[in-house]
């Protein structure tokens, strides 16, 4: 494996695979697998569970980690092409990736979304172009401006583990308020991991944040392939119908992407979007609350669904290591 | 062991195993013994020693450790409960705490006091709080409100480098002054470790930083139980008479515990209380100096006391790590 | 090996001999060859490369690294001799440093020159004073006032990888425009170890930016020794003339070396030293571009140059965890 990028350059096969990798090295640790492997950690964004996930599973697998994170007293980092760096960065992308994704034997990257430009983000244009410098070297995405496939791992296994059924399992991803317009990655990565789960997926949310065409198609091909559906609605009642998850998230406005005061003045009059008991009024009574963390209490969701029986944020969390070992041992060992 | 939270849990038979171990490991490394085995390290507090140490004991171990600290680019972590998280803090020690607990095989939490309420500080109620939601797993405090067992750990193994006799030595712990109220962690933690371990103990301080009845009837009762002893004095002459070793500490003024101005206004007055040749008069012609570190020179002691040969700080630091790889080894081998 | 912090210290057979073990030891890993080893790496500077490729080194050999860094919420670090520490910085440097070192099995240290004091610089008299507290602990200077071996380790591994001549290869050091008075450790370095490789050496730099006699004079020195040359110019052609290697770094000038007016009114007349094609019209064909990074884009080298097949600056970092992991195993491993 050369690159963990996106769940869809993988076969459902492959992923119920690495799966079972991750169970396998659970039950049976294997703490010399990679004696003397390093994985090189370049965090342009902020990162609480990637940063220490990461690091927990190389040295489960007998290798390390090494963090490179943008607090850090380095020389902050240009990425501009063909620009006379006479301001406060002292080094450019072009050199400190390739460097630094050398002295390890595979990297990741996290690279949030600018939200300047929603094609461009859409595309994936920052990670790419970061990511083209680093050579034939292994590389993990750690989020980017649209996918987040340790996560979509992660939420896949996850609903293995509570046995939420693949075929026939209603997979709710759900907007929630936020004060703050947050990047689409999340969202685009999981409605397409449920999908090519083979879901039954709805993605509920209010009017301007619909999902791009782009995120929507790339689902609903996920799951024609997997024999599931995708529908999007702003009805809460309607979608909650019957579910067995519902996956809270919040994201930009899609109609004000790079409009901040239209974002604000329509997210303003979205306060009730927080997932609370009554959203599961007509939901399977065993219908279970996930999300990828950071959550932001009596905003997103109310405590008492968090605290309660239905949250199961902390295995999926937890399943953030699991994987990413699963991931790193297949790239590093084979 | 699944709580490495105060001395007071263990018997003294049961310490003198930890240090005998410590000793073992330091004359026959075992750099597989923790092989794959990862230590969570969480700073809600500023740290260089506990930072350092645990990380190199892992290592020395086999294993390894990742940190979470304040200055990293996590989201800001609220600690209250019911609360609505619309401000700057994007998680809750709520989801935090578990997950990060959960990458690890054992975690290490650091919380200094608030000083926002004595009796909660006593109680160590923030500590508790935290330390109630890693679940089963192994924790360490690396210092709380109101305990810091690994100083104290390595305090008394110190005292045995040195050949401070255990029964019949007298310890002498010293206020001295700083320009800030610090913590009653040390204090509280190192008169409890001396009386445990059987000394003859006299706490010396100004009028206003009694320590307080919590914290000394506990004490007494370890001396009790071991025929150490406990007084307390203003007299730095009745308080040296023999003494073996004097700790010096600073510490909050206990009369002005949560009022910052009447502590400033008692401590400016005893700037006088920074420990130098003269003080050890009629003390043992080799009494030791010891500080738990960092040390303000000129302030809390004088050069030539710390330059000079009663001072025994850096052997006191070193056998930081060296107690934790005890800890450590008990905890996640056995 | 008990301090590695000067080429000069070491026999050109010496130098020639960690290489060769930086080449074994990347052909045939010896992933156990220092477990259970720690480096404590101190940086009083800011570091990427340095910070990044001594935690990958020690990852490599089976131990491990621990960092301490000056944005971490340590304590400021007070270094001045006989003061009354009642200011910000709660710890000295005598009791930090120690303690540091202790927790290793070898320290490496960074602290960049202050320019209060050309003479203190050249002397590396601060570097030295920290290094005189690590008591017998193997020491590596990861760059200070006047030194950065590592870097010219890996400098000379890189030459030879490029199979650029020793005796009769043509190096010229040439200062380049930069927006900020940077440090003369590289600089001084770089010419020494190029002597000493045997190489004929041209430092070319503007008027004012003259290196320092003791630094050309311990070049010429390693210069006879090894059968090379040292020589200085203003003249771009001349220097140019049939080389085989331009080293690009830019420098404070010496002229007005702790004068910062001094040094901006002589720097901005000089924004035309920046590396660029028609440097190298008289050059050898092949003629090769080295920098030690962080480099500015536009500012210090043309795009073209970096970009271009001249450039070897990837390898030459690259190289740097090579040889470190070379110094590290002949340290702790012999």
């Amino acid at each position: 494996m050369q690159r963990f990028n996106d769940l869809a350059d993988f076969s459902s096969e492959e992923i119920r695979g690495l799966i079972d990798l991750a169970r396998r090295l659970e039950r049976q640790p294997e703490p010399r697998a990679l004696e003397g492997k390093v994985l090189s950690l370049l965090f342009l964004s902020p990162s609480l569970r990637t940063l220490t996930s990461f690091q927990a599973a190389m040295i489960r697998l007998g290798g390390g980690a090494f963090v490179v994170s943008p607090e850090m007293s380095i020389h902050g980092l240009e990425s501009r092409s063909g620009i006379v760096m006479d301001g406060a960065a002292a080094e450019h992308i072009r050199e400190a990736v390739p460097v630094i994704a050398s002295y390890g034997d595979a990297i990741g990257i996290r690279a949030f979304a600018k939200r300047e430009n929603l094609q461009a983000d859409l595309d994936d244009r920052e990670f790419n172009e970061i990511a083209s410098l680093v050579g034939d070297k292994p590389l993990i995405n750690m989020e980017s401006a649209i996918n987040h496939p340790c996560q979509s791992l992660a939420d896949w296994k996850t609903l293995d583990d509570f046995e939420i059924p693949a075929n026939g399992g209603r997979f709710v991803l759900s907007w929630a308020y936020h004060p703050k317009p947050l990047p689409l990655a999340v969202p685009a990565a999981t409605v397409h991991m449920a999908a090519m789960r083979g879901m039954d997926v709805v993605v509920l949310r209010p009017e301007g944040f619909e999902l791009p065409p782009a995120i929507m198609g790339k689902a609903r091909a996920a799951a024609e392939a997997s024999g599931g559906r995708v529908i999007e609605t702003t009805d809460r009642r309607e979608a909650m119908e019957g579910a067995h998850v519902i996956y809270a998230k919040s994201w930009s406005s899609t109609r004000y992407y790079t409009d901040r005061a239209g974002d604000k003045a329509l997210r303003e009059q979205l306060v009730d979007w927080c997932v609370d008991e009554p959203w599961f009024e007509n939901a399977r009574p065993d219908c279970r609350f996930m999300h990828c963390l950071p959550v932001r209490r009596g905003v997103v969701v109310a405590d008492r669904i968090l605290d309660g029986p239905r949250s199961i944020v902390i295995r999926e969390a937890h399943n953030r290591m699991l994987v990413q070992m699963a991931v790193l041992y297949r790239m590093l060992k084979g």
